[in-house]
């Protein structure tokens, strides 16, 4: 699920208005490692993947659905809510066929309506794997927002359900996504800095009281599931491989009732196969803090705000780098549209959102024994 | 000794020209905490403390003897140097008396010398105990460069020294006299930032091939010693606290002869009785990073270059902080000064450079055993 920056939301808001469209094509992927960003294709005209966007909070209605005027490989075509009332009034406001709207109970129905190719899951993650799976049983893609599950094993529960239905299965990781991180990523992969040598990732805010949150049956977990998320995957896209190791410490502020459930900060160090080592770092009771640099042999990069809705700025050896705009949530749905509809292999697939939960059980675990645990 | 700094070595030199001069007074410092800054004072007229440069290497020629002229309470009156045409030269051209030119056999007849009070010690660490040693025992207090000197027991042989002969020992610290980093220390004690959750300092350069540095006997270690105790330093200074724990990872660029005695990279984590944790890193393969953030719960402030020779900037909630101009070499000397002239307590004692070089030992035990270490 999407980040509260705190302080900074509103700025980090703006800027995405008015930002033109990037359309990322998926061919060719599998010759790609993961961690390198697809090289984008003129998009062909004519026929549009149908989504459905499954719940309707904050970040489905102030994010996603505004945003699929933008692409042009995808077109919003049904909801799925567990609040009736609000499911009807967003889908006149979408303009939706009023039989393209579900509830979580008749979810199953999506089976028989050829509209839709793909369910968005937008829930607090406690139940990504229900909302998943049986929208692969029923037939559709998936895009499932960040982070994946609670667990290692409600994902692969999730891969495994997608493949066995023989459908595509997306992790909302926009960034990926995003000109900017496109361009630090290339940057990393083609020695722009020479070799890399050190990564610094560092993601966090204030949160409110009483969002669901900080809620463990529904979040998972705390800021490092939330928020921290984006420092250990922008530690791995840069990184360009997995790492081998890491060391986690956990401390909460203490007596705040925001913490009796979930962790507050989380400071953690990937040791990576190459020498790279990343320091990075989650919180929940912060000024905002929205990061990361890193340090090469011969330059250096530097993203803030790196991976928030819009206005992110990107430096190399210190001087401000242009990209070209780009729309991260309509190139990130896009990107999905086209493989299902081209063929080609997801960029942030399933086994994507795995890999960092299973890095952050590893942080829990090195927390817990106060030891670095081997991946 | 001083860094290096690759690539932005020019940029970080440019600014100390023409500042002007704060002097810090030492009064009353018995009260503050080691993190805190001493109060500016008005400097008395009159009296001024004579300084013996022993060591003249690029960074008394470059910084040290030129910033004599912005002391009010320090004035240059003798070399002491291990080449004799060299230190000929020097006294020449600062207007030296001739018999206040030493070498290092004999270096104990400045007992007899009433012009000298300080003995400023500028060689490789290797030798800093030696020096510091035979220093206070010919009669003189001691301003020593940073590293202290390779091992904790070489370092409390200093203290030990300076102790019995009564004379003071302060550690070339001088981000701790320079007006940015005074005012980050003052933001972080009176909770400007709320309450402290996070730190993370970064600092490192590519070093040449072939300089003393890369030798062990004479350098005491690699990056961490020279570079990365500045990232040290200033999470202790930051922190305001002592850290009980550190986790480190030591990395070098394989095949790269500036490695065979000492390390390259290393990243490490301190954990503080406060639930504050640094990441921090020190890189001798790097192109140039010097900089450190602090993540408070109402508040960021970010200093980059932060530890430099000059040009320092400083943010606090992302907006630029002017700070009034200072030169820290001048401040460093003239508080070394002003404790020998007025009493009072060095800010940067033999204790505070102790504690670097035993955490620094313990950052090597820690990077060697795999695990963090207690402090």
């Amino acid at each position: 699920m999407p980040e509260s920056e705190g302080l900074s939301r509103r700025t980090l808001l703006r800027g995405t208005a008015g930002l033109g469209l990037a359309t990322l094509g998926c061919q060719g992927l599998a010759q790609q490692s993961g961690a390198t960003p697809p090289p984008p294709t003129a998009a062909p005209q004519g026929k549009k993947a149908g989504w459905a966007i499954l719940g309707l909070g904050g970040y489905a209605l102030g994010q996603i659905m505004p945003n699929f005027k933008e692409c042009q490989r995808s077109r919003l075509v049904a909801v799925i809510s567990g609040s009736p009332d609000k499911a009807k009034k967003v889908a006149g406001d979408y303009g939706l066929d009023a039989k393209n709207v579900y509830s979580y109970e008749n979810l199953e129905a999506i089976k028989d309506n050829p509209d839709i190719d793909v369910v968005y899951v937008i829930t607090p993650p406690g139940n990504h794997r229900e909302f998943t799976v049986r929208s692969a049983q029923a037939g559709k893609h998936v895009c499932c927002e960040k982070p994946m599950a609670p667990t290692a094993k409600d994902c692969q529960a999730m891969i495994d359900a997608c493949r066995k239905a023989g459908k595509l299965l997306q992790i909302g990781y926009r960034s990926r996504y995003e000109p900017h991180n496109i361009r630090a990523i290339e940057a990393c992969r083609k020695g722009e800095l020479g070799r890399l040598r050190s990564i610094v990732s560092d993601h966090g805010f204030n949160i409110p009281n009483g969002l669901w949150r900080t809620q463990r049956k529904l979040s998972g977990g705390g800021s490092m599931m939330d928020i921290g998320i984006y420092s250990l995957n922008a530690a791995r896209y840069l990184a360009g491989e997995e790492p081998v190791e890491v060391y986690a410490t956990i401390h909460n502020l203490p007596n705040d009732p925001r913490f009796k459930e979930v962790e507050d900060t989380v400071h953690f160090t990937l040791r990576f196969p190459s020498g790279v080592v990343a320091n990075c770092s989650s919180g929940y009771s912060w000024a905002g803090m929205n990061r990361y640099h890193v340090i090469g042999e011969r330059g250096t990069l530097e993203a803030e705000p790196a991976t928030s809705y819009g206005g992110q700025r990107l430096t190399m050896r210190r001087r401000p780098v242009e990209v070209p705009p780009g729309n991260q949530f309509a190139a990130q749905m896009d990107h999905l549209s086209a493989c299902i509809l081209d063929g080609g292999q997801v960029l942030t697939p399933g086994e994507d959102g795995l890999q960092d939960i299973r890095i952050i059980e590893a942080i829990y675990e090195s927390a817990r024994i106060g030891r670095p645990v081997k991946l």
